[in-house]
């Protein structure tokens, strides 16, 4: 069983990431949990080189893309596969969805090229559910109380894109579910536990 | 126009590359000259990634593919496209097809996801010809005077593999064009002088 998550920063992804694996562990489950970018000695390079701030590297949009999924293809085979062979629940800290919508939707990229990439760079592993926190650009802003890193700094109307990226993909992908991080924490939890309990069944 | 080298390493690329280039540029071109991967900050410091012979960062096939695609990327946005819009020759040390023979046909990725992945990586941007220097493995060998890199480091059996590779994409695609460069250094020039010149004719 895989899951993933995804939405805007600012959203309470690793709270609810730390409450399921909690929730999976006492449930008596091994629990690989990992963030993509990173979780490989590769993909913490290119998170690196991704995340950086200074304006010296100039990374186009496609690049970006690229870079990415050289990270992702590297965390499947090095750590989600495995896990996934020996029978353990893998948690991901976001996924290729991030991909379709920060450099598809939002990035102005075409969300089939990166969805055709995507496909080469996951080959066949794919999450069983993907649980998007869905929050008002402005609520999720008010939460963030740490300095951006580059993908943070891109502005409003990129981060409106993001949202309505998440949205338009929950319409076409049943595995996708939209979750409202509005509620009290405990709250939220409850709603993705429901959803992991219908499908470990 | 736009020209790239390729062929296995020892087959004398970087002679022939600075024979076309000091050409082009005394017949009146401006000529571009780079290198896959590189030319770019963002490039050579995937090159670095790519090629460092330490063991502490492992590198899946299908990563590695898509980190060269990445530098790619970045490339032809950074350098070829605009140095083509400027109305110059750009010649280049290995493009896509390396790829395709090195991941592809040697790295046993399915040729047609490295092509897949490539074509969104160029955008359009491909060379007018591709000139393939070629040797049997053994000459090749013979004539490494230097320190392997990663890449080069992968045994005959691969290298092998790599020469069938790069025959077979030539059997399909006429920008391709395999010179042998067992003849007089003089004389592999004379030929992919031949060829240049009928292009940009």
């Amino acid at each position: 069983m895989f899951f993933s998550f995804d939405g805007i920063d600012g959203v309470g992804k690793s709270t609810q990431i730390d409450l399921l694996c909690q929730w999976l562990t006492e449930s008596g489950h091994q629990v690989t949990q990992c963030r993509d970018p990173g979780s490989t000695p590769l993909g913490e390079r290119i998170r690196e080189v991704l995340l950086a701030t200074d304006d010296a590297v100039a990374i186009h949009r496609r690049s970006e893309m690229l870079l990415y999924m050289a990270a992702r293809a590297q965390l499947v085979e090095e750590v989600i596969r495995p896990a996934l062979e020996r029978g353990e629940v893998v948690v991901s800290d976001r996924f290729l969805l991030a991909n379709v919508v920060y450099q598809g939707h939002a990035g102005q990229l075409p969300v089939a090229d990166v969805k055709t990439v995507g496909s080469v760079t996951i080959d066949g592993i794919t999450p069983d559910a993907v649980f998007v926190l869905d929050l008002p650009v402005e609520e999720a802003d008010k939460r963030m109380n740490r300095e951006r890193d580059r993908m943070e700094l891109q502005g409003d109307a990129f981060r409106r894109r993001l949202r309505e990226g998440y949205l338009a993909e929950a319409a076409t992908d049943p595995a996708v579910h939209v979750i409202s991080a509005a509620e009290p924490i405990e709250k939220v939890h409850a709603v993705i536990r429901a959803i992991a309990t219908k499908l470990m069944a």
